[in-house]
């Protein structure tokens, strides 16, 4: 009984993990990260986050087109930690199959450095593992941690937040990395490859059009004035994110643009009502701030409303669509 | 159709983030660690590490005792950046399920915060999902990622060893986290239950003792001499593990102690041939030190063996075993 006989193929993993390091900084299992910038902050907290992105990972092997899943966990986990004012640091991978898929490896793999290198983030390893029984046949997971680093009193979190301030949007490149066990319930295997008139392009590469990076227009707002907070519209929609940077007593009062983008009016099309809609997607927003008003609308960004006073009983987020 | 439909509960992921969040040093999605200790340091170099605990998890769920899992993944990764010399400073978890099972992330998420607790590393959070489809049936998994810190000229990586330096190994205290897939291929699942002679414990008891930690007498011995590196034996096993740390010259003669622990001569004698098992576990030695021979062998440690000169075509490692 050797380890093959189990499914495990350790001179495969050997050649992966190989062919991995060549992309890393660091030929060690720890990465290492010398971080000089560290001496530039008075009083420096290291700020994490650990992700994964869902069942998108599903329907892009199911269409074999992985290539976007890279970006899809650096940008999901760098926005993470951006809202909070972080500048990152490092990021580190976990990719776990049924069976190793070198391919798929080199593809993901390819994404995370680029992305990576992109955003002057150094890639500091992961861990790549085969599992027999854990995964379904030919699935894997596709999961990542960042780490960045901010100065104690530059960190924003909503607390200044007051009566007047505005409501900034930006709009999201797509579902990004939430909802897509409902999308893969909606639809079924024969459609996404076909053209869509509506979307303006097959429904395949519109669902895995990568999360977008939210990083420069973050840095850029926060060096430009006052800034109460962001929210960054992952799972749980605008309300549920928004609600977790508005204090006792608030409202943000949030106006959709109208109309939402092709995807969500295809998904309500085929069935979801707008309230699971408003639930589970961004519904076309990636990204919240919350600013003075002094702030005005940067170019890129989308006048989204107000923050009011509560009354009694009221949500912490309202959201009004024209759909 | 809603997600609920598509095998996805929100109401459940936010019960169970909730849950979690109450074990958590922070409320916020970016877990934040303030680093007073940062500042002790001349030239501070982050040294992180993310692991899974592979195919443990799927025999943990088999037998329905997920308890120790939580000090797997934490002693697991705490280890592979303790061994270059770093001191760990905080922690993030990844749980991902067929279908959300909370009394397992309750079991899972406690012994996490408890290892981390007792270590005195920041639980800073991490993602819980939900992933019908792309875990099999009942299936999870487990992973984590670990960040620590190091002086630049304090990390330890083998660069100092010549002929004539100690090996000291520490006793695993079982098969930690590798070779589960081999295992749950040798043994049929009316086994684990029953007590065993030879083991004198339930096999399932045995499979699944946690990872040891190695952190205090890593430290130990680091403030006690010149230690010029330490191998944590994982994947790969003693000569895979302990090789990447010897350089190019020089040869590691390892002496395992005889005979190995029961439940390797359990594994042998089941059809595992030995250079299999070499490859594959840890062969009762979870960790090893180089040392300079003044170290002398401190209490706990057992002596392996010498650092001598190659001769040409040798392998970095030669493991010698009386079995």
């Amino acid at each position: 009984m050797r380890y093959a006989d189990a499914g495990v193929r350790l001179d495969l993993a050997d050649a992966v993990t190989e062919r991995i390091t060549t992309r890393l900084g660091s030929a060690l299992f720890g990465g290492m990260v010398p971080v000089p910038r560290l001496r530039d902050f008075r009083d420096p907290v290291l700020i994490s986050s650990m992700d994964g992105i869902g069942t998108k990972v599903r329907l892009a092997a199911r269409l074999g087109a992985c290539g976007g899943l890279g970006q899809d966990i650096v940008h999901h986990c760098v926005n993470d930690i951006a809202v909070h004012g972080a500048t990152p640091l490092f990021f580190l991978d976990y990719l776990a199959f049924h069976s190793l898929m070198p391919e798929i490896i080199d593809e993901v793999v390819e994404g995370i450095a680029g992305a990576c290198e992109a955003l002057g983030i150094a890639f500091a390893g992961g861990e790549t593992a085969e599992m027999p029984g854990v995964y379904a046949h030919g699935a894997f997971d596709v999961a990542g941690a960042i780490v960045g680093v901010a100065e104690r009193d530059g960190i924003v979190d909503g607390s200044g937040m007051q009566v007047g301030d505005t409501l900034l949007g930006l709009p999201s490149s797509g579902l990004h990395t939430n909802g897509y066990s409902l999308v893969q319930r909606v639809f079924s295997d024969n459609e996404y490859r076909t053209y869509d008139l509506l979307l303006g392009a097959p429904l395949g590469a519109v669902l895995l059009t990568p999360h977008r990076c939210y990083l420069p227009e973050i840095r850029a707002l926060l060096d430009g004035g006052a800034v109460r907070g962001f929210a960054h519209i992952t799972g749980g929609g605008i309300a549920g994110n928004l609600a977790r940077i508005v204090p006792d007593g608030l409202v943000a009062d949030v106006s959709l643009p109208s109309p939402v983008p092709p995807i969500y009016r295809l998904l309500h099309a085929r069935g979801v009502p707008w309230d699971e809609m408003h639930a589970v997607f961004n519904m076309g927003i990636g990204l919240i701030a919350v600013c003075d008003p002094a702030v005005g609308v940067p170019d890129g960004w989308i006048a989204l409303g107000s923050v009011r006073r509560a009354v009694h009983g009221t949500r912490k987020v309202m959201i009004h669509d024209r759909d």
